[in-house]
């Protein structure tokens, strides 16, 4: 079969165009400390293994229920709203992809702060939007964004607590946000299980109970579960079915389901859990500060992190902890080139990376 | 807390006018006769379940392989081609959905035959194309498209065998739309697993060898695995590439990774649940025909029937099996509204069928 060599035909040029999201580097070596995905150090709830282990894999056979009835409802008894004010994603990936689609206009815009969650503006690239970057106040606090700054934007993404700098908003400020941005707050609480203390706690409630507030939340960080794509959307039922309506049909397969509602169904493995990364986060920070680096107060599972204005640059740092096995995260630019973004692991890995670190 | 109450805020007006993919009723009552969302009613190979049982749960605190790799090599060992002409998706729900982004223009459009898989418009229309139809020829036989019907269409979706008619297209036919159509060609090779004889056998390695030719396959209906969501394209190198910048960073599980490829790599069971299916599916139609049923010559896992003059009408026998617990799809419209779509399941289940039917 020899097909007529006809040129490449049409890609859109936005694809062509577009820069994928790069991911946290996933590499197969054997007692690698891998601290550049925020994943969770610990396993998940052991209701996980008795879930995996009592699932018929002939059930495989049968489409999966597209609208996750008994999964929504556990979230929904966790949140105090209704099942109707929730979607579950493939991982919270999709549902910010769908929100990006929805709640923006053809040729508009999003907004987020700066520095905030690379993903945001990959997201909107791929919706051929723009993306309008509000500065953080000095150390990475909270800004009141200005009209100028949010443009025609009709969707602001917030990270709280903020990645990649682990701070947590004051409640008050994101309160103003969602009473006066024209257009979709969506809150993306992928950290939040990490966070105590007077502005910590979930705006999941606030969201299904308003007209333009929309929580992200995913099962990847404080419950262990990143190698199973699990994320969801609350938000009130006007913008949560329309993001329904965007939704590949079966997003969600059996097994996902299953998993995720044992996960849900036994909460304190998760705040065992995340109770030690908080332990080891601070214990980690002091000795960071010991050594003169600058830490960003963090309420998330990682720090951010700048070497002592004696020791190398953050960018060479990264590279030799890099080649001693060890992985953490480095985001070139203005504002987070001078930090590491250091996820949380158990207390022998951040003894290790302590160890390595320059004196 | 007590948002303000301000009116809700801007959805994509083509997302308020979308009407979302309906998929197969998925009804939870037991001793169902399901032949309705062409499932498999055998189970998955048991490499499934062992894999299943295998997989160590600690491992999901992990993110998943972001591309797939170990199941890109099988597959590619299949279709004989490279890992690189191979994206793998969230079922081929997904691929469908990113191709049909990273294969057409702003306000372009697709094409496809009518009747073929109902999917395809919904998915343009998500993407706020347009839908260009080719009627097909009596009997749902092939017709060559004219530059009339496909005006503007830079993708144009292939069904092979048809969705809902289970008709295979003659290889010919294929060859010179893809050598001739100036744009992307999509083989939606859902059924292809259960046709037989000269016209059969995959389109995957022509593609993945063609400038413009893809194929879309998966594991939902010959490996018995719906509930598991795996679908994947095989085409050249740019083409894959441009769909794999749109895809989520982790888009497919650790669990169903294994899983995929643990079924791919035993084969036997899956080749003889299609040979059972295939013998079940000709047994149905002769029973039909020899009830006056006119039957669309099938080469997929579903027969398309028109019941026999002196029945009621299909969309009356569909509604009357229903309150019986047996599950078959109707289409409304001119082309397909005096026919019901059955899937075939097992010898026990058709016989159910064919006694619930009107003499």
């Amino acid at each position: 079969m020899n097909p007529t060599p006809i040129p490449t035909p049409p890609i859109r040029p936005s694809v062509l165009a577009l820069t994928a999201y790069v991911p946290g580097e996933q590499r197969p070596v054997p007692n690698l400390v891998k601290l550049n995905t925020n994943e969770n150090p610990y396993p998940p709830s052991p209701a996980v293994a008795a879930a995996l282990s009592a699932f018929p894999a002939a059930a495989l056979a049968r489409y999966p229920d597209p609208t996750c009835t008994a999964l929504r409802h556990r979230l929904a008894e966790l949140h105090g709203c209704s099942p109707e004010n929730i979607i579950v994603g493939n991982g919270s990936d999709e549902v910010l992809r769908l929100a990006t689609r929805a709640f923006t206009v053809p040729g508009g815009s999003i907004a987020t702060f700066d520095p905030s969650y690379s993903l945001y503006p990959v997201l909107a690239a791929a919706e051929e939007l723009t993306t309008r970057r509000v500065p953080l106040a000095p150390g990475f606090a909270w800004a009141d964004p200005s009209p100028a700054d949010l443009a025609d934007a009709t969707l602001f993404f917030l990270t709280n607590p903020n990645a990649p700098t682990g701070v947590l908003y004051p409640r008050a400020e994101i309160k103003t946000l969602c009473e006066s941005f024209p257009g979709t707050v969506l809150i993306d609480e992928a950290y939040a299980d990490f966070a105590t203390g007077p502005d910590s706690g979930s705006w999941a409630s606030y969201a299904a109970a308003s007209a333009n507030t929309i929580v992200c939340r995913t099962l990847s960080k404080s419950h262990s579960l990143a190698g199973l794509r699990l994320g969801y959307l609350v938000g009130p039922r006007p913008l949560i079915d329309a993001v329904c309506k965007l939704k590949d049909s079966y997003n969600i397969d059996a097994l996902a389901q299953a998993i995720a509602l044992a996960a849900l169904s036994d909460l304190a493995p998760m705040q065992a859990n995340t109770e030690r990364i908080r332990a080891t986060r601070e214990s980690t920070r002091a000795a960071l500060e010991a050594r003169g680096w600058s830490v960003v107060p963090s309420q998330s599972n990682f720090l951010f992190a700048a070497p002592s204005p004696s020791a190398p640059p953050a960018a060479e740092i990264f590279q030799s902890l890099r080649e001693k096995n060890i992985l953490v995260r480095y985001f070139p630019g203005p504002r987070t080139g001078d930090h590491l973004r250091i996820t949380i692991g158990t207390d022998d890995q951040m003894s290790t990376l302590l160890a390595a670190l320059p004196a």
